[in-house]
């Protein structure tokens, strides 16, 4: 049986596709039943990584989704419109559709994931988290047993790259940036990168995913990697740390029958541990750890962009579809692991009410005393510390590197200011949050 | 609706399936639709770590297989026999089989595909290879778009366990195997996990399910931890290197569509560079590389044993049957992924043909130049070299460690025969492969 695709676009990813399907041997056997249909670019005239027939293609979307001869739609387009209006004009068409919009998944997959409910149809996204490392349908089905505690990882591969420059290079951020951008691991409008909007969509789409119910993206409290200053990159690694863009989905509440679901969602700047799983990950590689009971720890590693890995996700998604296509079966309904339906409502917490631990590089004046004084502020506020570390500063003064045991936020804050009114004390030059 | 769970055996992992299944709460919702409608023990009268009411207890299996109320048999008995005959009795009786149990897997899997097949039901196993880590699903579901070139892994936790301590503690094998065994981490007769037995057994089957083809168990090369040197792993250390137990499984052949598909089964010891992302894997942990086309290179990580984590991969494929029964659909037929039906005739080459580098300690004369003898002896069989240290030996001699550049087995061989018959050389201490 040929099951007939229809592609939304032939950028990277859409040709890194249509790759695939050009090329079945040695691949699963069923990419042999997938044929290209039908395929929608913005430009005909356009040179192509790719030889498509000239009569597949089209400049009309609706072309493609109205295609009788496509049964499953590739949305590779990107950006909010008008791939939300069209992923949702295939699903009303009754098709299943295969995306790597993570844009759209996150703002509107509840939307979307209705409307395929109520069709019938699958909306698989394997390609809009981690690039092509399996983590969405280990998510959907090989983890369905257990109570998930926390999402972590590092979901951007821009970032990744611009904080292990800076680790082992000692460089400053904007330097790195510029080189990124000159080399196409940036791009000219940085902004969903680098201040953490693009991490931000990819774990409001795991933390649905992993715990069962939607998550206002709006709601995530997201911190980026533009205002991090190499010295704290440098100290930390001094300390034994490395510096990341985390993005965390976790349980707050210990409760197991709780409803609704609280959950501390965010995306910040983190140091880790160096023998942490995820401090070993270079360079634009991603990898999300997933702790839960009772596995455990599994941890998922792999090459977060790219056309060829995206592609293989995309296509994964294609065989999923196509494989219960396969299955026949008159009336038959969809897989409800594969759907993902929601069935918990979760709420985001107020983040002054979690409990992290802290890195602080204080700029004080260099002169005996001041230690005492910071580590006797803290105290007196309730906050417990691991460490007080003197660096030589700048200018004749002293950098002074705190980090703090685990603490209530919103006590670690009260804390801070007090600190910050310390006579000795000429500001707070950087927080980060600490594994 | 309700699907009827009945296990084989409440053992460690039994019982851990029997605690997930009495607990939905917080879990995937199917996991409340599944029902333990029946457990075959050997002694009723045995304390257990779980509750179950004693109606559901029986010592026959067959009475579970034969129960009516039982639609998926889970077989966590372990063993080749009567293992083996439950899973064909249930597959039989046309119900679907969850195992863990790789060794029957390894060597009757082809048998137990080919009744599966004719009889409409699925044999999952993902509890088989690296405990709760999702691999067998990935590489069934969500990597069919790629050709494998790679699958490598750590897929023997004892071993992982033994040789971690090694390295980090300088101690020999002997006593850290014993104290494993004090500590329950490695068993009382330790041969399949020491001699390699059972990393053989999995990668037979990860093996099978890449290239989709069954593997003859019998001829994978399997070389295990047992004889190794602790002064190996001591200098591999010096060199930048960690000893691992690595199971691999690799496309010799670059042909797309080659028919059969030649491939290099092996496990033996094995130098990784330290920045090897298996390199920093530690303990009782497991982890799997693949690398395939167009994906690169993917890494799952977690804990390859234990109660919990196996539960978890038990779980997941009683699931994936639950869900698809949720499906309905008259006359459906199996998914063709999951059901991983084999597409392709594999064949193992004759591991003299296979390229490698290699790591070769010589006791030799402590004179002056043996060192050039030695390389001037590699030079001539052709065979190039990296590096070559000399360390203090004991007992007057010296201790003279060779590392290869990639070179075909028999071409090494030979040249190590040649050398071996030098005057300065007392012998060849140790030999083992480096990535």
């Amino acid at each position: 049986m040929t099951i007939g695709i229809g592609l939304l676009g032939l950028g990277t990813v859409g040709a890194g596709v249509a790759a695939i399907l050009a090329s079945p041997e040695g691949r699963h056997p069923l990419v042999g039943h997938l044929a290209l249909r039908r395929v929608a670019v913005r430009d005909l005239g356009r040179p192509r990584p790719i030889e498509i027939p000239s009569e597949l293609l089209t400049t009309s979307p609706e072309a493609v989704i109205d295609d009788p001869a496509v049964e499953i739609v590739v949305e590779v387009m990107g950006g909010l419109e008008p791939a939300r209006s069209l992923i949702l004009r295939a699903i009303a068409a009754g098709k299943s559709v295969v995306t790597a919009n993570k844009a759209v998944i996150a703002r509107y997959g509840e939307e979307i994931a209705a409307a395929a409910a109520e069709r019938g149809v699958y909306v698989l996204i394997e390609a809009a988290v981690g690039g092509g490392i399996p983590i969405i349908e280990p998510l959907k089905q090989s983890l369905g047993g257990n109570r998930i505690q926390r999402v972590s990882g590092i979901i951007n591969g821009t970032t990744n790259y611009i904080l292990s420059r800076m680790a082992d290079e000692g460089a400053a951020y904007a330097d790195v940036l510029a080189d990124a951008q000159r080399l196409g691991y940036a791009e000219a409008d940085p902004a969903a990168d680098v201040q953490g909007g693009d991490a931000a969509d990819k774990i409001a789409i795991l933390a649905g995913l992993a715990y069962g119910g939607p998550v206002e993206r709006s709601a995530i409290a997201t911190e980026g990697i533009d205002r991090l200053d190499a010295r704290d990159v440098a100290y930390a690694a001094q300390l034994g740390f490395v510096v990341k863009l985390l993005a965390v989905a976790e349980r707050v509440d210990s409760s197991e029958v709780a409803a609704p679901l609280a959950l501390d969602v965010r995306v910040h700047p983190t140091l880790l541990p160096r023998q942490h799983p995820l401090a070993g990950v270079h360079g634009v590689n991603n990898a999300i750890l997933v702790e839960g009971d009772p596995v455990g720890r599994v941890m998922f590693y792999g090459p977060g962009a790219g056309a060829g890995p995206t592609a293989s996700a995309v296509v994964a998604d294609i065989l999923n579809i196509a494989g219960i296509r396969q299955m026949g079966g008159a009336d038959a309904g969809l897989d409800p692991l594969l759907a993902a339906s929601s069935w918990c409502r979760c709420v985001l917490v107020d983040g002054s009410a979690t409990h992290h631990r802290n890195y602080v590089r204080l700029l004080t004046r260099d002169e005996a005393g001041v230690i005492g004084k910071i580590g006797t502020g803290f105290g007196q506020a309730g906050v417990s510390i691991q460490s007080i570390i003197q660096f030589e500063g700048q200018g004749g003064g002293a950098e002074i590197v705190v980090i703090t045991h685990e603490v209530q936020e919103s006590r670690f804050r009260a804390a801070l200011a007090t600190i910050e009114a310390l006579a000795e004390v000429d500001g707070v030059a950087a927080c980060l949050r600490t594994l």
